[in-house]
């Protein structure tokens, strides 16, 4: 394929506002341009668009489209902080551990820097900051579970390469002690941990751990998550710390499989990593249930929300 | 007097490098440039002479000055979130109330945003987050104490206007049953609460409380204080949340009273408060103990160094 130069914003702009004025709507055309520009690119999109027309460009995205389409094409348009400041708005307004998982998403599968940037999106969306709204949630009972929650979200990793190796080796051991010896204070050390270290040394002390103990901790975690809640939560945080295209590989696969399609979380997920890491998430997939994320979203999707989908993930 | 207008950065750097080049150095200069200049016009500063003489002026200051003079100089002359985040880094490694002090301080006596700033300069200073490091310090041997500790540092609070009242006469309720009637979760809530809301919210719930059972709750913290650490805490906590110059004319006084002066305490409030709120310090200062700030500095300080703290304390 000849590299093609990328039109400018006002250029774009002008070609959206073609798609969404007179009789119908060309989603085509907006699928095309939308879904093949990067996060910057549309916001200098946004920008210039509201600027010739005098309207929000989200404003008019939702007016004119509708269902799965809409909502994926305005999570994909949307700035990525907003966006996930919005998803972890709307995660604490519902039950079940798939709404949990939205919050360690936003917590731990991006950079420290970008949650910042969420939590400052955050205040300016909802006047309230995010750790004050997940510590007031209701939904989340466990004390444990909600303290974590709370950490996660306020946490501001140091992001450098340094990784300290005797802190690797007593951590290794404040871990075992705590998910398989099971001695007091249950899981405390653990959260600890995963909710303040940066990811080079978790994935040292991880990694340590798997050579000290012959097996892993998100192993080790998935064995306790039948009969402890937190454990389960803990293995979500450690996979999107440290290894998020795993995590984000089980959430398309869990929204496609089941009964009906969970279009919410299949969303999510693929505008989400769509510019972090869908390579990987793809070759996860594969590996791991022996099909494509292409061929799985081809089967319970269908229509202009498919085509959003698909040019997001991107040929396989 | 008349109004004088600011040298230029350059030229300020130029008048300090002639201050510290040669026999001797001109303290009295250094006092009238730098305690004269705003956080910004400081930053500046440090450019400029950086630029002009490569080499950095705080360790110029340091290798040229001594003392608690040297101290506070440099307190003063670096860039503000730099010098919470030393200051955070220190009092981890000290025993006692008044290093935890320093952590409130940090964490709940400026605006959301310098806390942000703080983090970030900490994790570049110490390769760690200010959150994991508290979170690991074995200093706070209280798990109640430290969960609230790593919460005050982590927070980045809404800093709008807005009030909601129905939630604060919700959390009146709720901190009365956790002070007062002492109902489990002893102090959960007021852990939450004092650690998340913003800070009008506080404001508007704490004079409701003060409404409803005729004393405010930093008095009914008081009392509790002696039985109990986090109580202490917690009190410190809300007045630098809702008025910290109650606070550091405490530290100020505590500084000053006893055997020997606490020149580390005391040269920190002077530094940190002198461009905030200084004047309300000194008029708490002289309400609450009928004494002044500067008569008191002039007890138990001289020569440079007492210098340097009038002058960043300002006429009475």
């Amino acid at each position: 394929m000849a590299s093609i130069s990328i039109p400018s914003a006002t250029e774009d702009a002008e070609n959206i506002r073609k798609a969404v004025q007179g009789w119908g709507t060309d989603e085509k055309a907006l699928i095309e341009i939308l879904g093949h520009r990067t996060a910057a690119q549309r916001a200098e999109i946004a920008v210039a668009y509201e600027g010739l027309y005098n309207e929000s460009l989200l404003d008019r995205l939702h007016s004119e489209l509708s269902g799965d389409f809409r909502s994926a094409m305005m999570l994909w348009t949307a700035d990525p902080a907003a966006r996930d400041a919005k998803l972890a708005h709307k995660a604490m307004k519902k039950n079940g551990e798939r709404y949990v998982w939205v919050l360690i998403e936003v917590a731990c599968a991006s950079t420290p820097d970008h949650l910042v940037a969420v939590r400052k999106a955050y205040r300016e969306a909802y006047s309230a900051s995010l750790e004050e709204d997940v510590a007031a949630c209701p939904l989340y009972k466990d004390p444990l579970l909600k303290q974590f929650l709370v950490r996660l979200v306020s946490s501001y990793r140091y992001s450098g390469e340094l990784v300290d190796d005797e802190l690797a080796r007593a951590e290794v051991a404040e871990l075992h002690d705590a998910v398989v010896a099971r001695k007091q204070p249950l899981h405390g050390d653990v959260v600890r941990i995963v909710s303040s270290r940066s990811k080079p040394q978790l994935k040292a002390t991880f990694e340590r751990y798997r050579q000290d103990h012959g097996k892993a901790i998100d192993e080790v975690l998935e064995e306790e998550r039948r009969s402890d809640q937190l454990a389960a939560v803990l293995k979500t945080a450690v996979w999107c710390l440290t290894s998020p295209e795993k995590h984000f590989a089980e959430v398309i696969r869990s929204s496609i499989v089941g009964l009906g399609t969970d279009e919410e979380s299949l969303t999510r997920a693929i505008v989400s990593r769509a510019e972090i890491d869908m390579k990987k998430v793809k070759e996860e997939y594969k590996a791991r249930y022996h099909k494509t994320v292409t061929s799985d979203v081809n089967s319970d999707t269908s229509g202009y929300y498919n085509g959003i989908l698909l040019t997001l993930v991107g040929p396989e």
